[in-house]
């Protein structure tokens, strides 16, 4: 439904002071996009309105600025009324954002039960598996037959994240197994949980990275992973939906790596970031990489009798530069994606080299042919010294972009499988360093082939 | 378990002859897995012993290239029992790639359901919903009780991709809602479907772009998504865990199109892509660019002038190209994660605009200083000409690299903003393209900057 058609079913309810019944067919999702461009008295208004497992809902999909701001101005008591609906790993983060005193005072509205899994989830470091899960899961007992976790399933359908995989446990709270709903009604209703569950179930500590959890639930097909502590007691589940979004955070936070910028990205919106923070996490490695710049200076000042005598060489430096960084960056790229897809591994060290630097060689021609073209045709008029010809700066140029391509494809495509060996994610090899790097390497190239070539 | 384990009990299985019940309580992932090292032979062998459902599930999680080398091995009959029971999908896809007179040989086989499957979705053009979607899924007819959909549901739980959400439909196929089996055992076993399903269906078209059913899916947390054509009759469905696959695969390309690498990844791995196609992917972009480097090169030809009377010039130009490309590429990384992640949008042009300044500011202070000191105390013992204090000369380095700063980073940002208010995706601003861009930029700040300030 259009979000304008929603927002005015929202207003003529704030109007009225009822809940409307027509928005009652709508997906949280929708009322929630709808909710976001209204004032922040209005959202107080309509999540008053709305009946209060909706309102726990529509509330975790809000804006984490808005949950905050709209979250300082509830009673304590309204407060505790949407936190006891939302669902527990988005509860966990709200309560990891808010002023302590406006937390404290909520909590004591709360039941016994709600704040110690608002205790038990907050205490997880952000990025682990703990920091993602939810405890909203349904904890089938060992004992019980078919028909009586159907029963079981049915009482916590309105409260469970997912009712589809439901967690068989023995009376310490060990996971002994999973039994899928579809397992559970195509099952004999009399038989025992223990005879109709799976027991081949795959778990992860709480205490793992959270990119695990992601990876696990992609590779099984998974609707949801059991999470469990060291010694295998169910702590909670991870559901299929809450992965897209720590994919998504991943993905971000591996592109700007390999940009050169550094920081996490847990709920952290653009706009939102403190302009400082973002200075922070792009500062290092320009001011780094800024300081090297002045090393490949010092590097081409060796070379500084040469350009004196040619400077035609300085014109065809910036193509050099930019050439190397943008062969090093692609290989690079293309590497650290299929190193993520686990389509390669360290293994394949000499093979992917080996085809990197073939794909390299057919670029090398191409480029080392169109510079020589340039050099002949559009620099002919240069003056030159006596005992240099066109033809041989031509060369000089064409082969020192060949070897540049070449050596830049394999400074590129190294350093991330490299990277893998020693345990580091590959994507620390950022793009950036390798421009900078390349471009000493390319230097070093041109001028002493500039030497042997022209005699300079 | 571990996945020698796993192959040992494959090896003993084929010694023996007899499927061993040991695998069956193993997940398909898990025992495809383990298949992915043996021998062409091996891997054939272990299908036929294998129940075929199983077989169905774990062929299609075989790599592609495996995938067709067994099928171009195995009699039309064989592959025709795998086919049967390989998730739709997947069976497409790979009917996509083999051989003619292979696929129409196994076609031979197949009931007419399954042949007419087969064609249907691989008609559909790659990056389609249609090319990801499945057809396996529980139509659920509006006629029919509660009790008669769980009766259908359990007949079909097999062979559907998921019985977790059901598709109402009317007689002529079309979708009237949709029917998850949680409200199903909730709901009065007597009562009707069309007043349990739920209306508020969220649905796509089959020629939309894929990406969009990943959104979609995220966006509202769903199981499955119903596909229907554009007259709302029901096609097909595509569920969460294929969506991770899209959503990798569309991570690869956009990080890939901000490299400047051309190319779809459709189950394109690594090493089985042609080297001639890595370079006709790259080669693109980065040709051009050198071709733009020789501008550079000619913009440079216009300043020969000063750099002949004061060479020392040359020797910061790398540090200045370099940053200029570090801070675009970093603005312009930024900017596309945020616009990706709905955090930002074209609206916000000023307000993105004036927080890059900011950012850009702050480092521009900060490497404007560590360039000022550079130049003072290490390069003071450098030959000047009369006229010229080593002062000016770090004045103007120090301004040129902080104008350079500051551009760069309003062009990085700029540009993938500009590329979604004219409909195009903000990855294709690539970033060798913002390199080679603030090359020229720089250049031009940096010797006019020498010429005003230097009076050379």
């Amino acid at each position: 439904m259009e979000q304008l058609i929603v927002q005015n079913l929202i207003l003529a309810m704030l109007e009225s002071g009822v809940y409307n019944t027509e928005l009652e067919e709508l997906h949280y999702t929708t009322i929630a996009e709808a909710l976001r461009d209204l004032e922040r008295e209005q959202i107080e208004a309509a999540l008053a309105l709305f009946p209060s497992a909706l309102s726990g809902e529509i509330f975790a999909l809000l804006e984490p600025g808005t949950q905050e701001d709209v979250a300082e101005h509830l009673t304590s008591d309204a407060l505790a009324e949407i936190l006891a609906e939302m669902p527990s790993d988005d509860r966990a983060d709200l309560a990891k954002r808010l002023p302590d005193e406006v937390m404290d005072a909520a909590l004591l509205h709360l039941d016994e039960e709600e704040r110690q899994d608002i205790e038990e989830l907050t205490a997880y470091a952000d990025g682990t598996i703990g920091s993602i899960m939810t405890t909203a899961y349904v904890a089938v007992p060992h004992t019980v037959s078919v028909e009586g976790a159907m029963s079981l399933i049915r009482q916590e359908a309105s409260e469970a994240e997912t009712i589809y995989v439901n967690f068989v446990v023995d009376q310490g709270g060990k996971l002994l197994g999973t039994l899928s709903l579809k397992r559970l009604i195509l099952s004999d209703p009399k038989s025992s949980v223990r005879d109709v569950m799976n027991t081949d179930v795959i778990t992860v500590e709480d205490h793992a990275d959270r990119e695990l959890a992601g990876e696990l639930i992609a590779r099984y097909d998974m609707l949801a992973l059991a999470v469990t502590d060291a010694q295998g007691v169910l702590r909670g589940i991870v559901t299929h939906d809450d992965i897209l979004d720590v994919i998504n955070q991943e993905h971000t936070e591996d592109m700007e790596k390999f940009m050169g910028i550094t920081g996490a990205h847990e709920d952290n919106a653009y706009l939102r970031t403190p302009i400082f923070t973002h200075f922070k996490n792009r500062i290092g490695w320009v001011l780094g990489l800024a300081v090297l710049g002045f090393f490949t200076g010092a590097v081409l000042k060796g070379f500084e009798g040469i350009l004196q005598q040619l400077l035609l060489l300085a014109l065809f430096m910036p193509m050099l530069a930019d050439t190397g960084g943008n062969i090093g960056s692609q290989s690079a790229t293309v590497i650290i994606r299929a190193l993520a897809m686990h389509q390669i591994s360290f293994k394949d060290f000499f093979r992917v080299i080996g085809r990197e630097i073939r794909v390299s060689l057919c670029t090398a021609v191409v480029l080392a042919t169109v510079a020589f073209g340039r050099v002949m045709f559009l620099a002919g008029d240069a003056e030159l010294p006596t005992n240099i010809s066109i033809f041989a700066i031509g060369a000089t140029i064409s082969i020192a972009l060949a070897m540049q391509v070449v050596s830049s494809a394999i400074v590129g495509s190294m350093l991330p499988l490299l990277a893998v060996r020693f345990k580091l994610d590959p994507a620390v090899v950022a793009s950036p360093a390798i421009t900078t790097f390349v471009d000493i390497t390319g230097i070093l190239i041109y001028f002493n082939l500039a030497r042997m070539i022209l005699g300079l």
